[in-house]
């Protein structure tokens, strides 16, 4: 029972931001660790023919509220980015890339390229803050800026899309324990009970 | 600020339910009253463009399990209805009427009906069945079976399903407090929060 579990999330999601600021220590709390999967919800929508959360009428506008209540109800600095939904591709695939080197700088950049997005006013959607992202927090930028160009990265990404929708995903965030499925930032608190119980 | 909370619901939506056991005790432990307004997803959905929850692909499949988790987190009886989603406009007229007459028994039935599919095994989009569930209650059968076929109910069914639609009900559950809208029974806690501090 100590698999790591498995977080599945989008760069532009806002409950997946919620979610990432929150899941390692929940998982810490019971003696577990938990992989982290960039998706492209672009992607999977495109697979389920879902609509982007904030683009249905009235379920839209009540979203971009019920973001930031959600943020201050958990505790977590947030500002509704100018631009939004954006597309993530090059922090997904920059994620993969740092993983490739070194997992914790991989996370740290996670966090970095989250808050900057949700917190920061930064547009993560650039390729150029992306690349200043990871450069800040110590890694080549040029070494990365040539991965991005290059196809492995980007069959990298398309594997984890197919891989994702192959277990079910179909929103963001994901959290599966022990092959049990939570989908929202609100589960968290089902997460822990799971965690603690080993089901319920 | 004694107003009551106003909460909207599909007597066939499985959130809708959980919501339902949970929210007079929620609000009364803040002094606060709820005014119960059963409503048509299919008719809000007509409008909005929105599909029902079991019906999206992957989306389905999952939301068919966390019914069930959900209501055993919550500590709810739950036993997942064979015929799924159904059409309610009986029981929510049945609803409309009872409260014109007597405002605790309406309360009653409500509980009643939700119970009766969502732990009972039974289908109330009979109007037999939600007619037996109302007698048992002690209200007048023949009466209610008189104004179920009459125009005054219909009427006052969509008028509700409009008015819910103008102030942004997009989905079941829905609460307001204070003007301040909650969707989901997995808003809750956000809720408790809310009437607890006047907002956060």
């Amino acid at each position: 029972m100590s698999e790591p579990l498995d977080f599945y999330f989008d760069f532009s999601s806002p409950y997946g931001y919620l979610a990432s600021e929150k899941i390692d220590a929940l998982a810490g709390k019971y003696g577990r660790k938990v992989r982290w999967h960039p998706v492209l919800l672009g992607v999977i929508f495109k697979a389920t023919g879902a609509t982007p959360l904030t683009q249905a009428p009235l379920k839209g506008e009540y979203s971009l509220h019920d973001f930031s209540r959600s943020a201050r109800f958990m505790g977590i600095p947030y500002a509704q980015p100018a631009n939004f939904p954006i597309a993530t591709q090059h922090a997904a695939r920059s994620y993969y890339w740092l993983h490739g080197q070194d997992c914790a700088l991989a996370r740290r950049f996670a966090h970095t390229a989250y808050r900057a997005y949700f917190a920061g006013g930064r547009d993560i959607s650039s390729p150029d803050v992306v690349l200043d992202l990871a450069a800040s927090l110590g890694a080549d930028r040029a070494a990365l800026a040539g991965a991005l160009a290059g196809q492995a990265l980007k069959d990298k990404l398309r594997e984890a899309c197919e891989n994702a929708l192959k277990i079910g995903v179909f929103g963001s965030p994901y959290v599966v324990v022990d092959g049990e499925p939570f989908c929202g930032a609100d589960r968290l608190p089902q997460i822990g009970r799971w965690l603690e119980s080993g089901g319920f």
